[in-house]
Parts: structure tokens; C-alpha cells; sequence
């Protein structure tokens, strides 16, 4: 047996034998346990000591970091190496975020430069539109173009903010219908972000805002339009001024391009400095990842744990609950982050992948979330480990409503963990005078398994940088998750039927010839012709 | 063995032998396939025919919904039978958006005239809003009190609508906060719901909005008051005049209110005749329900279908994505209803159930979930089955980009079941003349393995009508899983242990004495005090 297949099943006997036992008795066992399961990186305060796993069981899972290779890929990653493999491309983030002077290469080729020529006209720009009469922006993108910058936004965006920021991604004509109303062509900036400039929606609602703008403003329309895009040319002829079009790089990948161009309009919006912070908390955790011993590395731990739960334990689903309201899109930005970089059946050779891959990832910011779907994770057939959030000092508002958010976070983490026993309950409902019958009756339904894990992630404010941090921390975990797993993170080929099936049944449906369909695809096209 | 585990066996042995054939294969082997498994109902058309059942698992399937008396349960629903065992109350929904003259009964006792009047005091209330200052209303509640209304209002909101509809929910204070930044007091009603009028989130929220009001408006202040609530009595001492307290009751679960008065605030921002179809579509599918042979049921189908992936093929999470960004919504509703109604372990009688319960819901618009989660749908190690949903018509904007739209919706549903072979792969690669070995490295990554289930529905507009049908089908489709798997879907024991923990930690938090926990949450506890 390889090494690797080894430290593999070595993790998948320790899952075995972690279900025979439970968690809130390792803290019995293990005096060290809050110790060793506690990390801190960039500002962020990681406790995985609510984790299945046995303090053997993390070496377990420590030595197959090490027989995948992990420190020899993050420094492949950090290199510019071609991690990419089947686009043949680097996959290097890290350098739009890195402190100036930094020399980072892509496949040999140095990039800092023209990353910080780009920061520059960034800066430029955003203190030329603040300066100016612009009042809103109405940003147009989809996926990865789109998703970064709606987090930032919400997360840090002012009460009241000068310069309003709005967003329409789907080709739904209702979304740009949406997001112009109410607007005025002659305040407005429309910015386009494309990595292609061929995207099917965002072109189609870049048409659809470059005539509203050229409706109201007729000749001075294009003077509104910015472009974000590795395909400058193309945002040229669509009518976009040079000096209003940014480059990206083709060693970007679309969900994890927020910290370029791609984040010009929350640079402009919430102020080039926030957008700073911002890159400066990712560069913190950037450090903190390339150099930390992997037992104390914060997303090498982060990816264990979820990797104990998902192979060890068997368990495809988790959830992610921000006790903030700002981060009420986090769960949305990390379904893209993880399930398009890790969901994938083939590893980089091509080989099936041995192991399940990406969890299914949902969630919503807590307390609601609490009254919606925690009912199954305290009381469901299956277990369904959660991430928990938790900021210490509200962004506004009344400190006493923070104190009752944060006592909710932390009481649902320990009340997932410790359930309680149907005696418990018993008890209790026999204190209360009820009748045998009832308690009967009612006592299983209000007994709760517990043992149910939670990773707790504190932060004392939600600044720019905690975000900047807290985002890279994740996007470092799934480059982790995807060594572990052998895949390749950064491509997404998986997109590629639908697209190409979709041009097809769009010639169809605008009245083409029928093509060949089974059934019921043929029937919905005829219903919708 | 009992006839109900007999059908249980039945069924777990089909999805054994679905999991050795292919769905498209069935099209060929079925020719009254489409037919058999596509249903119209209150205006939806629902396509299950890319589900992995053959025709034959279909009636063992409807075998095992005869065996589990889904039949007379639904009988024992509409008559205002308990059950909600454990709670000792009926589940009456219906009544709240029966035609008038209706007669229902809960355990015995008349409501519809009750219900009547409270609809005549909502549409002379709405009248009078609409006729007078205001231009916001305030909506606070949480979960059931929030979710349903959201919902509704962003799935039929005017572009430019005359009263505006916002909403706060967390604890958090930052959601209050920005609900209330640029309102006048002057002209904002605040509407409290809340079933108890003792919810911590909405009570914190209330008094926070209620402060607001007397800051600006002084004594006229509480006259911008509005309640909803069974608890009339705390209303009123909170402060809410006795003529703006609206009742509902407590045959009404939290999850299933926004029929009632919960859907107040929607009735006055959008118009109580739009209120009023919404409850005639939902009256629609009720109809449909009650009536209709299972074999032609479509929430009854919609169920076992469900059923046949959860439990026949052991699919533990299921993907929502609706066609339309004003549905974008749709699966944070469905991860309440499904996951708070059926995310049980113990049966009706504290058993422990034999099967797994609710899936783990996710979703978002498409097609912006194409540029997020969907790699892993079509590529990912498990299979996660998609319930697709499309409007023909726009509601507004550009008919042009709604084709694109729906030829998207056509066309994943297409090919997450039919895939791409690798041999196909090789061949479009070949033609392109790229190298063997480049090939060979991209063939595997361009593969798709599809037979991966999706059910299909269609409706002509989102017209209020077609959304109360909409929401309809799947409350009634939740009920028909609960029964088959003897579970009670109208409690949730669930919530209690968080709340209860949070109390006490909220007293720790605030100074109180220490208490007994883990080592990690008392240290969570130091740090945050």
C-alpha cells in the first residue's frame, strides 16, 4: 500500500472508532484537548476542540497532510507553479494581495509589478469618482465576478453609504430591472466584470444597462461604462474608454478574484483604504498559512477537521452559521468557494477519486437560521457539523442585542455538542408535575442526541481585515482539502454541458429547427417555443 | 413483518435496483413514461420523468404511501384532527386560505368564521394604510413570522412600489438598524409578529423600533404600532392600540402562517387582492390535494420522489433552484418548512424512526447557482437531486434575456441526466486537433457522468395565484413525508435546548456567576464577557 493510501485509511479507522465515543468525553480524557485544538491567525481565534476527533486521531490526520504532500504543494502554490493543471495555469491569488514589493512569479513570470500598477489605477479611480457627482454603481457579473463583491459589500458597507452599490448577475431580466430603478443615468456608473467579456448574462445586461445609460445620457453615455476583464479589447469595442477598463490575469481564478479588479466597485464604494484593509488582512493569512507548522496552521486545521467529518465520518453535508448579520452571504460565497473548487469526481491524473470530495455547504446568518433549519441539525437522523462564527463587538446598534446574539452562538455550539438524555428530560417533566402518560409521550421528543460538532471561529470586530482574513482562511482550507483529495482546485469543467446544451435548446426555443431530445426535454422546449 | 415495513423493504429494494440502470434508459423502455409521470395541479405542471424511478418502483412507491394511510391522514388534516400530537393541536393552514363559507373545524370547534373576519379586518385595515401617509412598513418577526412574508414580498414586489416592505429578524442589531436607516417615523408602521409575543429576537427588535418611534413622534408614537399575535393581552400591554392587534391561533403553526394575519404586512404593501389570490392558489392546490388519487397527486408524487432518492438510494441532500431571481428566496423558505417540519429522529409515538428523515435543502436562482455549486452537481462523488422550477413569462425586463433564462433551466435539466461520455469527449478533442496526450489529461475532466435526477415545474407567470399554489405543493409535500415516515411534522422540540442554554449563558455574559460547562465553552465564555 502507498503511503498515502496508508494515512488514508489510517483516517478512516480512527472515523470508525470516533463514532464509538463522544466528543464531550475527550475533554475528560484529554486535559490538553482546548490547548492543542485552539489556533490563532490573522486576528481570528479558531477552537476545533468541539470536533470528533481525539487528539490521536489529529495526528492521525496530520500525517495524512504530510503523506499528500501538503507543505511541498503550498509551496508549489505560493511559487506560481501550475497547480492548475488542466488549464495549464498558476493559481495565484496570493499575489493581488501581497504587501507592496512583493515578487511573486507566475510560471517564472514576475507579476507584483503589474499588480501594483493595477492597485494604483484603482486608487486613482476610486478618488476621481468619490470626487465626482457618481451616487451609485450598478455592478454586472455573475459567479465569481459577482459573489466576492456582494459579501464585501454587506459585510462592511455604511448604514448610509455616499456612493450606493447595487448588483444584477442573472440573466433573469428581473435582477438589472431591479438594481436601475430609481437611478439616474447621469449619477450613475455601470461596471462590467467579465474575465471573457463573453459571459452569456453579464453580457446580456451589460447590453441592457449600455442602453439605459445611452437612452438618458445619449453621446456621454460610454463615459459611465468600466470594465473589469483579462479580455480588454473585447470591453474596448463593446464601448468602454481605455482608461476605464482593468485588467485581470489568466492566473486568477474567476471565486477567487474578489482581491483584483474584480473588487473595483467596493473600492470605489466603500473607499480605496477599506479595499487595503481588506487585502492586508488576506496577506496576514496568507503568511500565517505559508509558514505555520501544519499542527498549528489554522486552515490546515480547518481542512481536517471537515475532512475527519466527511471521510472519517461519512457525513456529505455541512452548515455554516455567521452569528452577524453582515455575513448573511457567507454561506452563499463558500457554496461557490468549496463545492466549484472541490466538487469534483476525477483527480488531477484524471484517475477516479478514491475518496468523496466537497461537502454540500449551506447556512444562514444565525439567530435565524436557528428558527429554520437547526431543528434537524439538534433533532435530525442525520449529523451535520456546522461552523459557527461569532464577531465580539457589533458594527452599530445596541451592545446589549450583540450580548444576546453572541450567547445564542455560543449556547447552540454547546447544546449541538451536550444534548440531553431522555432521564434529563424525565426528570424535569416529573419536577413539573405532568402525568406518566405524558411524560411518556413527550420525553423522546424532547431528548437530543448532542454530539454533534461545531468548528467556533471568533473575531473581535468585523473590520475590513478580519473579512480580508477570514476569506482567505477558507479559500486556503479548500487548497488543503483539494491535496488531501488529489484534485485539482482551480478549474470547473463541470460547467462546460450545460453551457454548450444551453446555446442549443436557446436556438429552439428562438424558433430553430428541433433537435434531437429525450421526451421530456422535447416536450418542455415544444411547451415553451 | 407489517404491512408498512413490507412496502419499506419494497421500496429499498427498488432503489437498489435503480442504482444499476440508467434514468434516460428508461424513456426507451417506458413509452408512456412522460405521461405517466407529469401532473398538472392550481395551475403548476410538474415533470418527474428525469426522477431514477421506473414506472414500476412509481406503484411501489404509491404501494407504500397506501401502506403508511396517507389517505386518511390527509383526511384527518383537513378534518382538524390533532395532528400535531405532541403539541395536542390540529394543523388547520387550510382554513386560513379556504374560499368564504368554508367550514373547517379545529378538534371539533367552528374557525372559518373566525378566520373570516379576521381577513374582513385585514382588507378594512389594508384600506385604510393604503389611504393614508404611510410609505414603510417594518416587519419584525423571525423564522415562521419572517420567512413566509420575505418570500412573498420579493417574489411580487412592484419595481417602485408605493409603501416599501422591510424587514429585520436577527437579534442582531445590525438587521434592525438597517431596516430603519432613511425611514420617517412619520410615515412607517412597525409590525410586530410574534405567536407568543414573547420571542427574544422580536421583542428586542420591537423595543428597539418602538424607542425609535417615541424619539420622533412622541406620544402619537405607538399608533404606528401593529401586532400579530395569539397573545393579544402582551400586545397590548407592549403598547399596540387593541383595533391594530391581529389575532391568529394556535391551530396555525409558525411555519405555516403567512396565510394568516402573519402576511398582514404583505396585504398592505402589495394590495389585499393580491393577498387574496395568493390564498385562492394555495386554496387551488388544497383542492387538489384532497381530492385527487394519489396516482395523480402532485404533492403526493412530488413526495415519493423525494422519498425514492432519500431513502431508496440514501440521498441525503437535495438542491432547489428556481428559474427566476424573485423566487431567489424560495430555498431558504424550503429549508424551513422541510428541515424544521421533518428533520425528526423519534416517530409520532417517541420511537426512534427506521429511516432517514429530511434531506439537507440548498439552493439559489439560477442561473446564478451555475456559476457556484453547480460543478459539483454535475461532477461532484454524490449525487444531490435538483428540484428545477421555471416561469415562462417575465415578470418585467427584456423577453429576449427570459429565453436565455429558461433555455438554461431546459438544459441543465438535460444534462445533469444524460452526461457526456468520455468517448464523446475524445471525439469533439480529436476533431480539434489536439495531441494524444493532451487528450488523455483533459478527456476524464470533460467527462459527465449525469443520471443525475431533477424534477421539472413549470408555471406560466409568477402571479400570486401561482406562487400560493406554489408554496402550497410543498407544505402538502412535507406532510405526506411526514406520514410516511410516522413522523410528526407540525412540532419542533428541536429549537428548546439552544434556547434554553442561551438564557443561561446570556446571564454568564452579562456578569452573572459562572456556571458549569466544557472547558471550551467556558473559555468562549471567559473571553467574551
Amino acid at each position: 500500500m502507498s503511503e498515502i493510501d496508508a494515512a488514508w485509511s489510517r483516517l478512516k479507522a480512527a472515523g470508525v472508532a470516533a463514532k464509538a465515543r463522544r466528543i464531550a468525553a475527550l475533554f475528560d480524557a484529554e486535559p490538553d484537548r482546548l490547548a492543542r485544538l485552539s489556533v490563532s491567525a490573522a486576528g481570528l481565534k479558531l477552537d476545533l476542540s468541539k470536533q470528533p476527533w481525539s487528539l490521536a486521531d489529529l495526528d492521525t490526520a496530520l500525517g495524512l497532510a504530510r503523506a499528500a504532500g501538503v507543505e511541498a504543494r503550498r509551496s508549489a502554490l505560493f511559487a506560481g507553479e501550475i497547480v492548475n493543471a488542466s488549464e495549464g495555469r498558476p493559481a495565484l491569488h496570493m499575489a493581488l494581495r501581497a504587501p507592496a514589493g512583493a515578487d511573486f512569479r507566475a510560471d517564472g513570470k514576475p507579476v507584483s509589478a503589474e499588480v501594483e500598477a493595477t492597485r494604483a489605477k484603482i486608487k486613482a479611480f476610486a478618488a476621481k469618482v468619490c470626487a465626482g457627482p457618481t451616487r451609485a454603481i450598478v455592478h454586472i457579473g455573475i459567479g465569481g465576478s459577482d459573489l466576492g463583491p456582494r459579501l464585501i459589500w454587506e459585510a462592511l458597507k455604511p448604514l448610509d453609504p455616499k456612493i450606493e452599490l447595487r448588483f444584477a448577475a442573472n440573466v433573469d431580466p428581473n435582477e438589472l430591472a431591479q438594481a436601475l430603478t430609481g437611478l439616474d443615468p447621469a449619477t450613475t456608473l455601470v461596471v462590467v466584470v467579465s474575465k471573457t467579456f463573453t459571459t452569456l448574462e453579464t453580457l446580456t445586461n451589460a447590453e441592457t444597462a449600455r442602453a439605459w445609460l445611452r437612452a438618458g445620457l445619449g453621446p456621454d453615455a460610454d463615459s459611465h461604462l468600466v470594465a473589469v476583464s483579462a479580455a480588454p479589447d473585447k470591453a474596448q469595442a463593446f464601448g468602454v474608454p481605455a482608461d476605464q477598463v482593468f485588467a485581470f490575469w489568466d492566473w486568477v481564478g474567476g471565486r477567487y478574484s474578489l482581491w483584483s479588479a474584480v473588487g473595483l466597485s467596493c473600492a470605489v464604494a466603500l473607499g480605496y483604504e477599506v479595499f487595503e484593509q481588506l487585502l492586508a488582512g488576506a496577506a496576514a493569512m496568507d503568511a500565517h498559512f505559508a509558514s505555520a507548522r501544519l499542527e498549528a496552521n489554522a486552515p490546515v486545521l480547518l481542512a481536517l477537521a471537515h475532512v475527519f467529518n466527511r471521510n472519517g465520518l461519512g457525513r456529505p453535508t455541512r452548515a455554516v452559521v455567521p452569528y452577524a448579520q453582515r455575513l448573511g452571504l457567507f454561506a452563499d460565497f463558500l457554496q461557490q468557494l468549496e463545492m466549484e473548487s472541490n466538487g469534483k469526481r476525477v483527480d488531477a491524473a484524471g484517475r477516479p477519486v478514491a475518496h468523496a470530495t466537497a461537502a454540500a455547504v449551506f447556512g444562514d446568518a444565525g439567530t435565524n437560521g436557528q428558527h429554520a433549519f437547526f431543528q434537524m441539525l439538534h433533532q435530525g437522523t442525520d449529523v451535520i457539523p456546522v461552523d459557527i462564527l461569532a464577531v465580539r463587538e457589533a458594527s452599530e446598534g445596541d451592545p446589549a442585542a450583540q450580548k444576546k446574539l453572541l450567547a445564542n452562538a455560543i449556547a447552540q455550539a454547546e447544546a449541538l455538542m451536550v444534548g440531553r438524555t431522555e432521564a434529563d428530560v424525565r426528570a424535569e417533566l416529573e419536577a413539573k408535575g405532568l402525568a406518566a402518560a405524558e411524560i411518556d409521550a413527550l420525553a423522546p421528543q424532547r431528548t437530543f442526541p448532542g454530539d454533534r460538532p461545531t468548528a467556533f471561529l471568533l473575531m473581535d470586530r468585523l473590520t475590513p481585515r478580519a473579512l480580508g482574513a477570514l476569506i482567505a482562511l477558507y479559500e486556503h482550507k479548500v487548497f488543503v482539502e483539494g491535496v488531501l483529495w488529489g484534485i485539482n482546485s482551480f478549474d470547473q469543467w463541470g460547467v462546460e454541458l450545460g453551457k454548450s446544451l444551453a446555446t442549443r435548446v436557446l436556438g429552439e426555443l428562438e424558433g430553430g429547427p428541433a433537435g434531437a431530445h429525450d421526451p421530456s426535454t422535447a416536450a418542455l422546449i415544444a411547451q415553451l417555443r
